[in-house]
């Protein structure tokens, strides 16, 4: 590619990518809301950006042939700052690409997309939206922006329900739900690297000892996890006492943000 | 019921709605948002309400016992109007239900949430989500903030995907998508009356010949539709000659939808 | 057939059937725990005989050519009596089945084996069992043997999920379980007059128009049920007020059963 | 339709599509590789042909807007006879309808695709075949064949599994099986008067009380069987005693057929 | 853990949980119903216990934290034994259970639950039960108890069906069904270190190159099976002829136990 | 075995067999079309055969004990060749081997029976046939014919739906479909090896990361592959630059055989 665009550069993942990325694209074109630090390096273009602000998406998804679309409100909060970001953003996103040679997507989806499923369950990508809260929402909104632009359009997008991308897993409930960086960075190479892509949902969760999602999918692009949240348990189990099963984090597959109220 | 809400109440389905469920609660209180004629009969209360305004949707639902949402934008159209009426006004309306004591909802979802499924195939509500237009997006939309309140706080809701519900069908499609009023007067009687809903996914169609959708859902609420479009057949077919087989409107569920462009 | 064993007969399905299946047999052999009123009319046999009697079982079921297994206990009670009656008892069938030839059997099976499901959920007979008390689980018991003695001997059996079977339905429940007795007679009819019966599971419930199951396997048996608890609607809802969405009634297939406690 | 070519025309199918489908077209043409009895009547074209023979087949199709395939080999029989008329001749029916306007054809598939199935299961069009004889095996060929042409033309088939076509049942098995010769015409003008056929598998049977299949494809071409073949039943039990549990016709879809040697 | 009970503690499975899982808890408390041979270690309490005697099965449980409940009659058998041990015995355990706090169970289930599926198809937990013999249909019983006190109470279990734990498989059709001792340590560890275990089915039966049980559930709990019977493949063929494709042992999941006659 | 019968033995695929084959049978008899090279070694007899030949085939299947069938027309071709090799040959490869005492086939089937579904699905081998030209409606054809012997005379066969099995991949689309000679020889030796092989399809493929079929049948008869296209990646990207999505062999399982005409 020559230019790949990394949205919510400033974040945690987008951090990473824009780190590791550098052998994907001449240029990373890397944006966020706020000021990215640091400065742009060679072989970067730092253009800050508010998702949602129509015009200016349109400026900045010009000239890209890659979108890693990682930008938007990433926990729960309130509506108008979600629907900002998630649903205002995603439709700028989408309409830009249309109107730019339609570049491959990939989206940060969620697992608070099906966030409501109990941890007794093993989901496969065919098994029903449970959003656990607003930004789950906002995710089965971007879900289906992908679908709609992919059947009218033609735009692929790699739908990608991330789990808990971290250098290693915080929690008990991270200990299903971690996906490495190192696998994280691949799964975005095998995206843009599979020469047809289409719109496919696919698991972000490494190849963990426990989990509850059935991850073929990931072959549809070569993707093969390659790691394993199982060395860091006696790490995590040390750390802190197991939770009680009728916790949120033991019965949810979106652990504690199913127990969030609506914030005002 | 002491008072039900009936959003949309100048539309096409909100006049059904308010000549024929009078005998379904004390009150029936109408809303849309432009003015409504004729003015409040015996037993009706006017409320004229902007979905978008959370203040007005607040007390809009203030009193009700059951909330007939059949107000938004209900066609493809300019984003900005589908997000003010579809978005934002679907989290107004389920916010103020929250506030309300959650009376239960029939939400008027639409077969444009699947419209790109090809009308070869018989779906289920399992079915993966195929939105045909920005519309239909907003209805996968609402589908999602019905599964989180649900979820989260226990709010009812029936999702009702409508076909079509006019008089009679108007074309070779609607053969297949056609709900009589008579029908969607019982569903809604239905949805009312049944002692726990849930948030099911019911086909708003009627007993018709042809079509592509399997409706054993409705039997949960007790709903069984009793028209058939195929009375219209000859009527219908003497009007128009036969789309061919690779038009729109032969080819998806979602018919001429799936051939709108983005409205600007 | 020359003799139909009916066992249960003292009961009110045994009553229905003794009523009502005369033409079914020469001789019907009448069977029950304790005394039966009347005594036996022409081609009636009467024998008293407790199922937890593995030789008086044995005896009973000598020179039959088939049972209708209405026998056992029939309610949620104290685990000694429903092992005597729904474990050892039908064990005891089986055996005296096995060593007389095999007669086909209807094994009165019950909703309650799958009572814990919810009622926003369509259930086919594939759906995983979830009993709802001890009598559920004899139920559970029954079944396997029924599918034992298929799959090792060839007995036939027609396991029958009885909803509720009287003369009208009692409550807002029976609307969706209610098999009328004219629809349960001719299903017992169907039973024993298809060629090949095997072992298939089969909802024993009406026409409703509210319901929960998916009743297709009734047709591998070629009965068609033609009764609907609907005309009792108006009759029932007078009766009472709709009970809340929260009730054991109104939240499991099972209904109050699911709030039995463990009897002693 | 200006021209509808019936083969088979002189089988017993045949000579009822030919008696009752002079409404679909201006001129029937009719063929079979034998001579046919009566002579063209008005608005009808007599042609002898051998499927077999490519050339002939070529000429048949030309001038034809639909084609209702009932020719072939339609029991089972020797090889040879089976090849040249169900595989070569499907192969010859395709390619000349690929030269001639691909004019949309109703393939007269049968049970005995998947005779080989227990009657104790309830088949889908899911469900994987199961050829009972050499003929069934020729079925699934030309099913394969449909499939093809759909794929890579868009040449559209009605792929129609045909119980059994009479005007009354014969025997117990085809209490089953029965699809009543209204029925049938009924489904004919159902596949060619729907605007996007594209390639279904229909079962072809009528709403017998008992049955295996599950015939919800039927609405997607808008046709609903409307008899029954419970109106015979009295009849047939009374005309031969009720075979055994393991004879063929009582285990199997395909009945007797799954008992036929490789006829040499 | 304080204290972990392990019935069935004198037989095969019982000495390998006796001797390898000291870890686990403070105390051991190890019960069968005949004496136990050695007699009490440190950390170890040992009572004898008849498991169909209610009162000492209450006592047994008492100041329990999880039981592994591996005694009952663990073969096909006579009726009276199998019920005593498997059907009261289960009985008695679960409502010794209830009484004390609901300790975590991991009931060991059996592949010949669904014995009578044959090898030439993948199970996954939701296939149908088809028990091979009254001990198959004494572990449909149990696993219908364990689903009951989930759904009730709030009781966990793992329900794990056993395929053959010994050292090494000890003929072909083990190759497939093979689980080691390493690995069943190895899955019980998880079964009680899961933050919610719920009510899951779980095969038990290691990585084996051959086998016919989709394992995806054993991640629920975080379990990944590591040994393969492959490496004992040569062994065991040159130890034995392989069995006919028609033998039982060739046939079935549950291999000869469908050979097996009732035993009296 | 005694004697392995290797048709095709003379191709691409045969010569590996007959190279490495060797420990598997006393004698391998290699059959071909043409002439083969190099001569007959030790344990060899080579058979000149045209597989549409009926009397020759019956003799080449006299006194083997099993049949590794590669023979036969492997590409899209002129439908005349296809038929004889293919459709004709099959038929006469069966019934020769219901008369010599029905030995083990392995029927070499191809991604070809499917080629049509689009590479964006996982697809298990209860999808639907979709076979992607002539020579793919052939190979329906003969897993039709595999089907029928199984069902009706006991005959197995292991359906083995090959991808692409050369020494390395060629092109993008192999990553996808390879299968090492290694992987096909220890899938060859575990046809013949297991006790019950019964009818299975499965996927001939390698463990590759990137693929679209769901290989779980493959542990039906313990095979296991090792080998991953992986390690080829490199290689081949570098090779070529990357197809366009919307190429066939971008799209379609089959690839390239998509656009195949129809050829005379």
């Amino acid at each position: 590619m020559k230019r790949l665009l990394i949205t919510g550069a400033a974040g945690n993942l987008g951090k990473l990518a824009r780190a590791r990325l550098g052998h994907m694209a001449e240029v990373l074109r890397l944006s966020d809301i706020g000021p990215m630090d640091p400065a742009a390096g060679p072989q970067e273009e730092i253009v800050q950006c508010d998702l949602g602000d129509e015009a200016a998406v349109m400026d900045l998804v010009a000239d890209c042939d890659g979108i890693l679309h990682l930008g938007g409100y990433s926990v729960e909060g309130p509506w108008k700052d979600i629907q900002t970001a998630n649903i205002t953003g995603v439709y700028n996103l989408y309409e830009a690409a249309r109107a730019h040679g339609m570049p491959r997507i990939l989206f940060a989806s969620s697992n608070h997309a099906i966030g409501y499923h109990t941890q007794d369950k093993v989901l496969t990508v065919e098994d029903p939206m449970k959003p656990d809260g607003l930004y789950g929402v906002s995710k089965c909104f971007g879900e289906a922006m992908a679908s709609l632009y992919h059947s009218k359009f033609g735009q692929e997008t790699a739908i990608v329900r991330i789990g808990s991308c971290f250098e290693k897993p915080a929690d008990r409930r991270m200990l299903c739900t971690w996906m490495s960086p190192d696998d994280f960075i691949h799964l975005i190479e095998c995206t843009f690297r599979v020469p047809m892509l289409g719109c496919p949902i696919i698991w972000g969760v490494s190849d963990n000892d426990e989990g509850w999602w059935d991850t073929r999918t990931a072959r549809l692009i070569g993707w093969r996890a390659r790691d394993n949240s199982e060395i860091f348990r006696a790490e995590i189990e040390a750390a802190a006492p197991c939770p009680p099963a009728d916790a949120p984090e033991s019965l949810y597959h979106g652990g504690k943000f199913t127990a969030e109220p609506i914030h005002k």
